[in-house]
């Protein structure tokens, strides 16, 4: 069997390989030999490294809110800015001071260059915190000595070392803070290992790292250049190689540029790290940093605690995509939309068996299915220690090839449904038509949809679809931030008037249902133009939870605003549908 | 310095570490001090896997399509589908066989599982192709013997045999056809491995490899249980444990639950497995696939021919995104939207001195920059070799922290610019406050906007913006799938009229750009409802190649579809002040 494969057009001539630029020679590595049995140090960078890779940065609300959820979340070391950098960053440091919003057992983290005024700049940022890690940096990478700083080996240690005495010198000026030191020889990976160990090493003479005060020693796959491998024997190689070790912690900072940063971290900790320092579903500088939620779950499913809390990954998602303002992708691990969903039939099968098998085991043991170790092909976590829960898709067919449920409902009726959406409702159509992956047309799903979804039309009036219908609505906003809500709602036989604020038109929304003793928390919002009718409808769609049940709901309407508001009766009116079928039943 | 990290509540009780699992012992190692030096074989399961895992599969014009950029690219063994399993992958094998659309020198690769009818159908499917991969498997693992199967490792064996020796006798029905064979123990990071070893020798003994028919042994990580290094070890003992080893060509197919996947692949190749399947950006069942694009382009930046062409990145990410309706994250190794920006002035000012050094480098040397090494720091690749370049986003603020540009025309004037927009305006609004980080009013911002992307309002028509404008547009579809279009349209002076067909209202203006002389290529549309104003507008944004110049265009109108038409003349007009600008300098 010939390898057909053929030479390229790429300029190859253009590249050296890794090992050319920097020796990285451990022949004796002990790493691959080793096995994780506890979690890492773990630091957030996302208010640092993370949002500095926003084309947008975080707002002073924003970041606060990502800094609270880091919080609460369990991470006690947080990098919160580059305060010499950027007046912004500056005031959100000395708010979350002044405030008295980090905990006694947080740790802030700030960003500085090795350059005096920065330096100084620094030390004013964090003036009356009880605790801070200064996290001095300069570049010592072969290339940026040549093309950026133009000096050679002396000269960048020069840079350094007048760095920390600086330090050393500030930190007697803010007697009532508690100063921590990290050292990061920037760009890393392009640096010559003795020549990182040797700054390294002089740094740390002047920081004089003792078993009370630790010197984190930082070593950042600034740009990521080689495989995890070769990052993990350099960092056992530096782990022989710096001095005072027993005082250092050595931390490592992977950039995500091949696409290994989350192997990288992994095999760097097995190499003897002792701590991480990455952002949530990796955010950061172009492909980013490593994503200590990947870090932290692949842990767990070891049965290793990783100290952190994931019990609600979606609301950790949500706040995170709402601070950053980008999308976690539906692949993206233990968090995308679709890492939960099977659509084949045997991986299907299989699952259905799994759970089965656990409950059967669970009977004879007399104990709960939580109690048991976890075993359920395709599947190598349980999506409910998540917040998460399992799909099952099976995927509708119209016209064998035309495309499925969703391309059908886009293509015919221009709705544009999100990703989990389409999987709620590949769900609806398979209960309705009971046809494993059989055929149903077009028609048949819209008007499964509808049914589904959307009220009633005017000529049906006498079935009223669900306990809530809007029937006017009328918003305003003084423009402050707040929008004051006036609606009529029918519910059930009633019609009232009522009205409500809110920081939108959906959250003064949400309060009205709240006081119709409706409690409800918004998982998501999309909205889009209707393209095809031409008629320049808008179509919303919301996830809720309502009353412990997570759903969706649409509304389609010229105005945008009314749409979510439709959109949220929809979904409401869905979770009394369930109840009181579940009730119904339950009454037999 | 203490940690401060405390136990969580997650329930770690219900996981067992891999280990306690699977034992993979392999003290002697020798993959890690290995270096990759050529490019595996690739495999590209996009038609099976990747489409397996789509809520809407691939119709199969998108099929077609999706094959074909495969081939364009270089791939030499594609797998096309499961046809046993469901008519369309079937109806679709047969349709490439039949329109002759396989090159000669590219094998097709067909899934089946060993089932009896299953492998009938199998061979039904490939009649006719002048060579074709038959690609067998049966789940192997212990969890999957225990509740999906119910039998014991004789029982698995001899699902795999009796599979291999029906194969054996059909290859005889289809004698014009080359088959080739691939098995795989499915679940296999979940299989003992001299259970794996056993299995695959005695498929071996049926399949009987020789040099000019070898057979593939495929040891998927059906799921991703492990770090990387452990299945490199795995990977290593399995190829001293295969019998024929020389005529046996070591596959690997990574998932990527653990977000490890492109590790792992490379890890288990450097342990010496031969050939790799992948998708194009991980696409696939989950979390995904091993993502092929970054695989191949990692090989790049080490000087090493993947054999494969990346060149226009841009137009294979289209076009994957097309066939797979998934978006690329904009973090994406090598192919994100945000993967080449640097936003901050130090990156910013070191990729200067490395773009400058480069140039003198080469005057001195009397070459040309593209015959040096690329050595530009934190840019591991030049983004020219991929149809990509290099942006320097200054992140313009507005009342600091109050957001920026992308942030304030979506909150004051409801416009959700896609992710390349945003950065092109970013450079716009630059250029034109030339305040470095500097403040800028939200309605200086939108000034800025209207100027650069919309037509001039009606009381400044005087000043007509841009030699192109719509004036009046009609389009009419029969819903045979084409569109046919009436604009009037101002040209300079000139009002003119005139019709084109396409198979939407876009492709047709195209058609009539065309005929003004005006070649234009598509590469992106993204539309939206206007929700803050209320009055139901939409808006499209276009990002298009003039003539030679990638830009974006805007378009704004209660019609989506006029918007959109708008949105091309718009970056016409900009196309077309960017060349007069040149030609004026070059005049000067």
């Amino acid at each position: 069997m010939k390898n057909n494969q053929a030479a390229s057009a790429m300029p190859i001539h253009k590249y050296r390989p890794y090992h050319e630029q920097i020796a990285v020679d451990l022949p004796d590595r002990t790493w691959p030999a080793k096995r994780i049995e506890v979690a890492p140090r773990w630091c957030a960078v996302d208010l640092r490294d993370g949002n500095q890779a926003l084309i947008d940065p975080m707002s002073p609300e924003r970041k606060r809110i990502m800094f609270d959820l880091l919080v609460r979340m369990g991470y006690k070391e947080i990098e919160v800015g580059f305060p010499s950098a950027s007046q912004t960053d500056f005031d959100f440091v000395r708010s979350l001071i002044e405030e008295n919003a980090i905990p006694d057992d947080v740790t802030i983290q700030v960003l500085t260059q090795a350059r005096e005024h920065l330096i100084r700049r620094t030390y004013e940022s964090i003036a009356g915190a009880k605790q801070a890690i200064v996290h001095l940096y300069n570049s010592t990478s072969i290339l940026q000595r040549d093309v950026v700083f133009r000096t050679d080996r002396q000269g960048i240690v020069d840079i350094a070392l007048e760095g920390a005495r600086l330090c050393r010198e500030l930190e007697k000026t803010i007697p009532e803070t508690t100063v921590y030191y990290e050292y990061s020889p920037e760009s890393y990976t392009g640096t010559e290992l003795e020549f990182a160990a040797d700054i390294c090493n002089q740094v740390l003479a002047i920081f004089e790292p003792t078993p009370e005060r630790k010197v984190i020693i930082n070593l950042p796959s600034t740009v990521e250049m080689a495989t995890p491998n070769v990052y993990a024997d350099s960092i056992e190689w530096m782990g022989r190689h710096l001095n005072h070790r027993e005082n250092v912690i050595i931390s490592l900072h992977p950039h995500n540029d091949r696409g290994t940063a989350v192997a990288a971290a992994e095999l760097g900790y097995l190499a003897g790290a002792d701590r991480i320092e990455g952002c949530l579903f990796g955010n950061g500088e172009r492909t980013g940093n490593v994503d200590l939620v990947a870090l932290g779950i692949n842990l767990f499913t070891q049965g290793i605690d990783p100290q952190i809390d994931f019990s609600d990954l979606d609301e950790v998602r949500r706040t995170a995509e709402y601070c950053n303002q980008l999308k976690v992708h539906e692949r993206s691990p233990w968090a995308g939309d679709l890492v939960y969903t099977a659509f084949s039939g045997s991986h299907q099968d299989a699952i259905k068996k799994g759970f089965e098998a656990m409950e059967a085991d669970a009977a004879l043991q007399g104990k709960s299915v939580d109690e048991l170790v976890w075993a359920v092909p395709y599947l190598p976590i349980d999506p409910k220690d998540l917040g998460r829960s399992y799909e099952a898709v099976i995927r509708v067919n119209s016209q064998s090839g035309k495309g499925g449920v969703a391309y059908l409902l886009k293509t015919d009726h221009a709705l544009d449904l999100p990703r989990k959406l389409q999987i709620e409702f590949s769900g609806v159509v398979q209960a309705k038509t009971d046809a494993e992956g059989g055929e149903v047309t077009s028609d048949e799903i819209w008007s499964i949809f509808n049914d589904e979804y959307l009220p009633a039309p005017a000529d049906r009036a006498e079935d009223k679809w669900g306990r809530f219908e809007l029937t006017r609505t009328r918003t305003a906003s003084d423009l402050s931030g707040s929008v004051s809500l006036e609606v009529e709602l029918r519910v059930g036989e009633d019609v009232i008037e009522t009205s409500a604020t809110g920081n939108g038109p959906i959250a003064a929304f949400l309060n009205v249902m709240s006081e119709q003793g409706i409690e409800i928390k918004l998982y998501d919002y999309v909205e889009h133009a209707l393209s095809a009718s031409g008629d320049a409808l808008a179509a919303a769609y919301v996830e809720l939870q309502v009353d412990g049940t997570r759903l969706w709901g649409v509304g389609i309407d010229a105005d945008i605003s009314t749409a979510s508001l439709k959109a949220v009766v929809s979904a409401v009116n869905r979770a009394i549908r369930v109840r009181d079928a579940d009730r119904e039943l339950a009454a037999v």
